[in-house]
């Protein structure tokens, strides 16, 4: 079983440790601020206050026997890449780091950060459209032109079959798959009634999809 | 077409803003901090200078007339907490606020908030999924028994048939679309061939998924 460390327990450092905790791994949570060790030291297999621009410090919980370590330091730009410089010199295998925006992010790669994340601008991103559509709840980005999302059936659908809802000729998507309550509909066929409630997973392309959500009631 | 003000232009907020605006929204950022308003005063239709605790000021840009307003404001929970509360109020129809964590999150829907995100904890979740997957990529949950994700071939699985493959009898799962470079196959047939760097859209339950997710290779 793999083992994670979490360097940095603010608001992200500590979801990501208490998810892992959760689903059963080992998880060492390390903060030099005592309160939010504190905060999270029930939920974790250890937690330690520590300043991580301390060598000695990382060296002291054995940091290079952990199979994957995340710096969740976020406003403190320069520590977080001295951290994640640190960490790689001493021959971790696998550093994911947060960072405040693309310049940041650019400089992790180069002192060799595996992954790099931005919890919030992409949340961000997903919030604006999630924002304007009509329908759509949840979206995946299969490629540059497909994707794949979890809908609200369009008011205008309900009570037709896939077949008169010209969903697959009129817009271009296909229904994948249609949630009813607690049922799941796999591969419904052209003579399936789409009902009031439903919950729909299409595919196609994205300008497609788009059309598709802003349908006219 | 909607307009829409976003209210803390930090990371998440100016995430927001900005990709409305690449839609073609109208967007107004507002910050009390005059570097965040003109980091972004090229991407947004209009961005002003202020303290949203001062509700003559939100008055003046005439907030009330927006269509959803979103509330950026994160460590200063206090603030966040009083804005939302002040925007409701006014009678702005629909107020997005950004909670620290489950109890901000409470008193923001008391006050009146439409829809409270919790960014950080939701990417941190995220992560912490990507950490521990084999070969999930994405992940769309559906009801609290069924997901649905984007996942590469798992190894073993290449060159075989999906009959052959026994996703549906073996492991329970359902194939719905496979990703083979720019080609999408949709509602591929028992016949079917899975190739080596072929990308997968399966439904499942979350078990079963999670198995078939950690086969061995
Ligand atoms: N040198 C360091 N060693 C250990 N922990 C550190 C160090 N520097 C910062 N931290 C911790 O990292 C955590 C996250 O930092 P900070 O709050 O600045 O980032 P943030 O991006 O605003 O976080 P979030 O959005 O996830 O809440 C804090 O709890 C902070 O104490
Ligand atoms: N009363 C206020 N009026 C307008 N803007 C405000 C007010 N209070 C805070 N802000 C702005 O809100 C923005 C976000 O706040 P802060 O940085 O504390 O939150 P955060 O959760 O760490 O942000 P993020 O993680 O999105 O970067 C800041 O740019 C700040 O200047
Ligand atoms: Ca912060
Ligand atoms: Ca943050
Ligand atoms: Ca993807
Ligand atoms: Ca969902």
């Amino acid at each position: 079983m793999k083992q994670f460390a979490v360097i940095g327990l603010g608001r992200f450092g500590s979801s990501v440790a208490r998810t892992l905790s959760k689903m059963d791994y080992e998880v060492l949570g390390l903060d030099v601020n005592e309160e939010r060790v504190n905060d999270i030291i029930e939920d974790v297999t250890h937690a330690v206050q520590l300043d991580a621009l301390d060598d000695h410090s990382l060296q002291a919980v054995g940091i290079r026997n952990f199979d994957v370590v995340v710096v969740g330091i976020g406003q403190e730009v320069q520590s977080s890449i001295l951290v994640t410089l640190m960490l790689k010199e001493m021959g971790v295998k696998r550093v994911v780091a947060k960072a405040q925006n693309d310049l940041h992010g650019k400089v992790l790669e180069r002192v060799g950060a595996d992954k790099v994340v931005f919890p919030e601008r992409d949340m961000g991103i997903k919030l604006a459209h999630a924002l304007v559509s009509q329908n759509i709840m949840e979206q995946i980005s299969l490629s540059p032109e497909y994707s794949l999302v979890e809908m609200a059936a369009p008011p205008n659908f309900v009570n037709k079959t896939l077949e008169k809802s010209g969903a697959r000729q009129q817009y271009g998507v296909s229904i994948l798959a249609i949630r009813r309550g607690e049922d799941m509909i796999i591969s419904p066929g052209a003579s399936q009634e789409i009902l009031e409630g439903d919950i729909l997973v299409v595919i196609g392309k994205n300008e497609k999809l788009q059309k598709f959500d802003t349908v006219e009631v």
